[in-house]
């Protein structure tokens, strides 16, 4: 099996380029003295965490209780749950994982600490927390140290459960005066913060700038997209996983057809400094993946020279590529150049 | 089992809103002489395939050959494949598929044709073609009737292939003005067009005034959604799947997080005049979810008079129905009020 032999639609991940990636991040941890917690968000696939454990990784990031499950089955055995874990439907499979893993869950209110806390309860273990907090991007987290403090007073010493630090998704402004503030104010109350934990492949080279810092949790990396090439942490190089496509339809001489829809790559777009539309035609650079259907991509050929026929295979680079991981039952994957197999994604659509 | 007992974030049908949608469209077709074939693509589930034809479609529409091999295996005996094949590799599957299911193939180029020739060969069976024009939407099909011609005549009497008629994807401008010209220039040449095919729930109730037009392809109506509604082919009370979220942060006054994101309820937006952000929150109309990331949806509650606490249940209205179910294993069914199953959704992920 080649890969021009390969049923398109298909994501392909390029092993060599996988190891590169996993290798450079856990060397620039090690340098700086981070740990290092990888996202398994981006690839869902169990032998690739495991690989990162195996490199030097404290442990892995999930986001859900369902991935983190996949996870913590295939031999995964430090888990950082970085959402906020809410409702009386969550405690058994919450407990069921705790029995599996040690288990931290990050979260920024009393509802969700009420959650954890019966977890560890019905798993007859200790949960850890981390309290989020909001550096500047506007979605989860307390807003002050003094929020901090008070959800952290109410996990410290709340039996099943233990204070571990602090959380921030990504780095934002906000991250070095509040953990500086906040270290202030938890030492006056003797609460030791043992992990503080930023997160995010934009910006990640950048982590051990940032004092107070003790934890780096990446997901992208591992594969890269144009989006991060466009953050400027990666170059084209680096990107590991590509979606193989054929052009299926040419009705006009400036427009071809895709058997690549949203199904494929997701409706995510990229900043417009980054580039237009749906993803980077690395075989036709001049192209635009203008507008998605689900089955559809419909591509601008009028800024190209070449342009491509019906049947030729193109190789697209994804705006996003955790959600690519996550519309695919399988990816086929690639080592030394040559198709060594197609992997199960586990962990895709775990929502819960 | 009470819908509020169940985990979140969930897809929720509601089966006798489908049945009222499907019935009215059956209805609407049987009345102006048009055949039903609904497209699967919405649903994804067999039983709601099978539900259709009961009430009298002609047959169903897929994309992909997957989702049309799972339909053919629970029974759908009339396919229609709106979608054109092209390359070696879709000829076994494509040829397996004719083996179950009297196919038929919507195209636009000679190597499709070739594809689906081999196919027909390889089944040792007739397959049908419908040759796809471009009635103003600017994806796939032909631009005149003249390569339409070329096409029908290369499938006609090419042994295993047999020419069925004239499809198109929507109802364009173009529509009836191409299908005259087209059924004068055949008429011409002696070849039969049977069926003239058009596709979208937007405008499918002024389908019978298109003359010349055969065969109607929905999808959306089976659960409508927020698009269709915006697009006035229905309303708030006919939407028959609504995803179920919870409140899991509250980070300030103004904002609230969901537990469903673009893993939930996928990244595509509707037309700015239909509304804003990413889905329709029932319980709160005056919230918006201004951004999704892969599982939370940040909810700005600025022009909220009420507002949810943390834990509460919402139903969101999707922008679009068909993507969130492909996002999803299984869909919560309830009747009557009372939930009574989950439904795996078996031609999810059929990306080929």
């Amino acid at each position: 099996m080649t890969l021009t032999d390969i049923d398109t639609p298909t994501p392909v991940i390029d092993l060599d380029r996988v190891e590169r990636n996993l290798a450079r991040m856990q060397a620039y941890c090690d340098t700086h003295g981070l740990r290092l917690r990888p996202h398994i968000k981006t690839h869902k696939l169990p032998r690739l965490a495991l690989r990162q454990l195996e490199l030097g990784a404290v442990g892995i990031t999930c986001q859900k209780i369902g991935e983190a499950m996949v996870m913590a089955e295939a031999g995964c055995t430090d888990i950082l749950l970085t959402y906020p874990i809410v409702g009386a439907a969550k405690v058994a499979p919450l407990a069921a994982l705790a029995r599996l893993s040690r288990l931290t869950v990050a979260l920024d209110n009393p509802v969700a600490l009420d959650t954890v806390a019966a977890a560890a309860r019905e798993a007859g273990t200790e949960i850890g927390v981390l309290v989020e907090f909001d550096s500047g991007d506007g979605r989860c987290g307390v807003q002050t140290p003094a929020e901090a403090l008070d959800l952290a007073r109410r996990a410290h010493g709340n039996g099943p459960l233990a204070f571990r630090g602090l959380m921030t998704y990504p780095r934002g402004p906000r991250t070095v005066p509040f953990v500086a503030e906040a270290r202030a104010a938890f030492g006056a109350a003797g609460i030791p913060i043992d992990t503080v934990s930023v997160g995010g492949t934009p910006g990640c080279w950048e982590t051990h700038e940032l004092p107070g810092v003790s934890e780096l949790r990446v997901g992208t990396y591992i594969y890269q997209d144009r989006a991060t090439v466009g953050a400027g942490v990666a170059t084209l190089d680096d990107c590991a996983v590509h979606v193989h496509a054929t052009v299926v339809s040419r009705p006009t001489a400036d427009r071809a057809v895709l058997d690549a829809g949203s199904k494929t790559l997701s409706s995510d777009r990229v900043a417009p400094s980054v580039g237009e539309g749906y993803g980077l035609i690395l075989d036709y650079p001049d192209a635009v993946i203008t507008r998605l259907n689900e089955e559809h991509a419909v591509v601008d050929l009028s800024a190209c020279a070449a342009r491509p026929a019906i049947g030729e295979r193109v190789r697209i680079l994804p705006n996003h590529v955790c959600v690519v991981s996550n519309l695919h039952d399988t990816m086929t994957v690639v080592q030394g150049g040559a198709v060594i197999g197609e992997w199960p994604v586990a962990a895709r659509g775990c929502t819960r």
